[in-house]
């Protein structure tokens, strides 16, 4: 297979079932936030088409591939040549039969898909809100960063636009949006079922948040116990561990 | 001082600054959850003007008033005979210059004072919907647990009305109503600020929530650090002592 890497694009290896990922240094990197979201949607059906909102490298959509039995899974990425490098990783990863790239602005998916399509979103979006915090990133970094292209709530309205009835909705996001996010998501009727904090250590804030929603669910949500990072000692917890397919010493 | 005890009441010692309290075991006795939003307001400003909204026995007013520094602190009391016992508790601890009950109607608070009267308001409503769960209680535990009298909704919207601009809520209740809780302050206008998750031991779900929400506040939530009241080997958490104010091996 011929893969070829343009200028600043590398070869990371996920080591995990052989897996790899291309990515570019110069843009956004994916972080831990990606491979939590990928472990806390891995109960989604077998045999769900999967679509993963803003998906960048792409890595959501790969790790989920090995960690439940889809239908298909589809990335959309708005930013072309971030979508052309997913492709990429696609094929490096022999994936094309389970995993496509659409390079198309999540405002204009039902021009593409019929409405109710997904039995499942998983989602990373950008997590600042536009004209806050500091802008200094390359225009790439920006998009990935912030909602300039799409707001939270385009990004939930649509998700529920393009859910089946009852479908699952799942979303990392940061804390201090949480009462957005709550609100927005149950104005657009996918009700928060599952929510799951994620804290650096025990004693620290929680710097993630895990939620999962349901279109039209009923009402009553459960919180997860802690999912904490780092030990005292700054050594990864067992369940971090276990998330990233690792045993301890290794 | 004559303090008369009804049958079923107890008096019992708070084992802090000489506290004590009247209960009456066929009743609604205070737990945890009374004993951490009291710890939760202590930042409450010197010289505020506090409500206590459904106050039952009394707990948190008694408690607060030795960890703030209040010009007042009402509590608010339905039913005539808590009222009457959360009375005595006052005046066995020589509280009647700090603390008052109203035995009224949340409904009807208007009635009885203006609007934009507190600093600050802190409450333990009911956390069961009307409605909801298993119904087996005296008439009395089922006030004090169901949203008989007064909805969350309600109690939220009279919360806003009776709270100065910028003043302070602090609320204790359960985790699964939190897209409920979220919703409803948004609405009303009371912006939740600092959320704080208590977790029986760190790796259970949370069984209590505490928020702080302030009226016509930004909006921007801060999640804190877990609160985890016992260790991996059933004793209280070093956390948990302090707020009750005892040392370890006590």
């Amino acid at each position: 297979m011929d893969i070829i890497l343009n200028e600043n694009e590398r070869i990371d290896d996920l080591e995990w079932k052989d897996l790899k990922i291309i990515q570019n240094s110069e843009w956004f990197c994916f972080g831990i936030d990606s491979v939590l979201i990928s472990d806390f949607a891995k109960d989604i059906k077998k045999g769900s088409i999967v679509a993963d909102f803003g998906s960048g490298t792409g890595i959501i959509s790969i790790l989920l591939s090995k960690k439940i039995e889809p239908k298909k899974i589809l990335e959309f990425e708005i930013q072309k040549d971030v979508a052309e490098m997913a492709q990429k990783s696609i094929e490096l990863n022999n994936l094309e039969n389970i995993i496509e790239v659409k390079n198309i602005n999540l405002k204009e998916i039902g021009k593409h898909f019929e409405k109710n399509y997904f039995d499942a979103i998983v989602t990373n979006p950008p997590y600042k809100k536009l004209n806050t915090g500091l802008i200094n990133d390359s225009e790439n970094k920006l998009i990935s960063r912030h909602e300039i292209m799409c707001s939270l709530d385009e990004w939930i309205k649509t998700s529920f636009d393009m859910l089946k009835d009852k479908g699952e909705f799942y979303m990392v996001h940061r804390p201090d949006r949480l009462v957005d996010i709550i609100n927005c998501m149950r104005q657009n009727k996918i009700e928060p079922k599952i929510i799951r904090f994620v804290y650096p250590k025990i004693n620290k804030k929680p710097n993630l948040v895990l939620i999962k929603g349901v279109k039209n669910g009923r009402s009553s949500v459960t919180i997860k116990e802690p999912l904490v990072v780092y030990e005292e000692n700054g050594e990864y917890t067992n369940e971090i561990l276990e998330i990233y397919h690792k045993k301890k010493g290794n």
